[in-house]
């Protein structure tokens, strides 16, 4: 059967400086540039010839994922850049430094918003108005709690993923720590409570293998 | 109407060697990228909004078409790739340097393989096999004359990217010398004799202007 590779972006600017990010396009760090070149070369080690790159709208991912094609030298294999696949809108938290927010509001309130599934953070008084999304017809949203990552990225591993890996088309995921913490979550089973306790690191690539159900046998994230 | 802006990749190993290339999939020079961040910042000023990139299965054009993105901040644009804008394959000539074949077969000789319209280079007496282009069903040639190019680039033309320009999507397309010695003889009714005398430099945005039956109404090479 076809494998998997998933992986979260190098650091970007908003990792370093700790602060909520999610749909505003922040680039990479010299870090997050080291970092996606030093996945790409552990990537090449696996000698997977892709058929296939997902990745989001934001540059953080898209880089990254232009590195790990450049090291692993598969540069023309087509890289398809999603909506779907972007990082979860931390709608008014956007902007705000994470221990700041923390020391407003307390640990356990913090914690509900970046990790709890069903629990949306607050929201803006007005969504963003972006030609990229509203060219496509896709209206930014205000505010996104995990479980609407979930809506919105699940179908498009269903439809133009999950069909590949069943025709032995290997695939690479180059998204964010929430997109990455919804499909995780999927695949291995886990709990709404769960979830909770699962971070997805920068730069470390994930190595899911599976049988012709396209269940997990075997998950590996390469160090 | 819409705008198209196409450029030759920035310098390769193989321009820098002056060594005939072709199908072989070399990287950029440390000029190349520069010119290929140099070429970004240019288009940067113009001010398009680009619904498309178009660049083939090589990747001195396609980490070209990376950096550009990168340098206008439209990452998220998606870029085709296709063996169609592939470099002429140059044949026996390929990995030759061409001080060394002119001083073998005359100036006049060389030019004719280098420029004419109908004259196929000496060919390989096998043609290679490469995965990537075996895998999509595609046969390497043995060698190419610009006719051949023309008559297996322009349908990409013609299906991929004129009906996008009809549509008013502005279009960007980074990809080769003769790739695109072809599409600017198509586009500028250059004949088969003055063909001859067009190059193409590395790294300058060509900017096209069309009227509504995509004729070009102004052509500006951005220096």
């Amino acid at each position: 059967m076809a494998k998997l590779v998933v992986m979260r972006h190098g650091q970007s600017e908003a990792n370093r400086d700790n602060v909520f990010t999610g749909w505003s396009d922040v680039p990479l760090t010299e870090l997050g540039y080291e970092q996606a070149h030093e996945a790409g070369k552990k990537i090449a080690k696996l000698s997977i010839p892709f058929a296939d790159v997902h990745t989001s709208f934001l540059k953080r991912a898209i880089v990254t994922a232009n590195i790990i094609l450049d090291e692993i030298d598969q540069n023309y294999v087509p890289i398809h850049k999603t909506w779907r696949l972007n990082e979860r809108h931390y709608g008014a938290l956007r902007g705000r430094n994470k221990d700041e927010v923390k020391a407003e509001v307390g640990e356990q309130q913090l914690k509900i918003w970046r990790r709890s599934f069903d629990v949306v953070p607050p929201k803006l008084t007005k969504a963003d108005e972006e030609p990229r999304y509203s060219k496509i017809g896709v209206q930014v949203p205000r505010a996104e709690s995990l479980e609407m990552i979930w809506n919105r990225s699940l179908p498009y591993w269903v439809d133009q993923v999950a069909p590949k890996l069943l025709a032995g088309k290997n695939q690479l995921i180059v998204a964010h720590g929430s997109t990455l913490r919804g499909l995780i979550k999927y695949l291995d089973h886990i709990s709404d409570e769960n979830i909770t306790n699962v971070e997805v690191p920068n730069g470390l690539p994930i190595i899911y293998d599976f049988d012709d159900k396209l269940h997990v046998i075997s998950k590996e994230i390469s160090k």
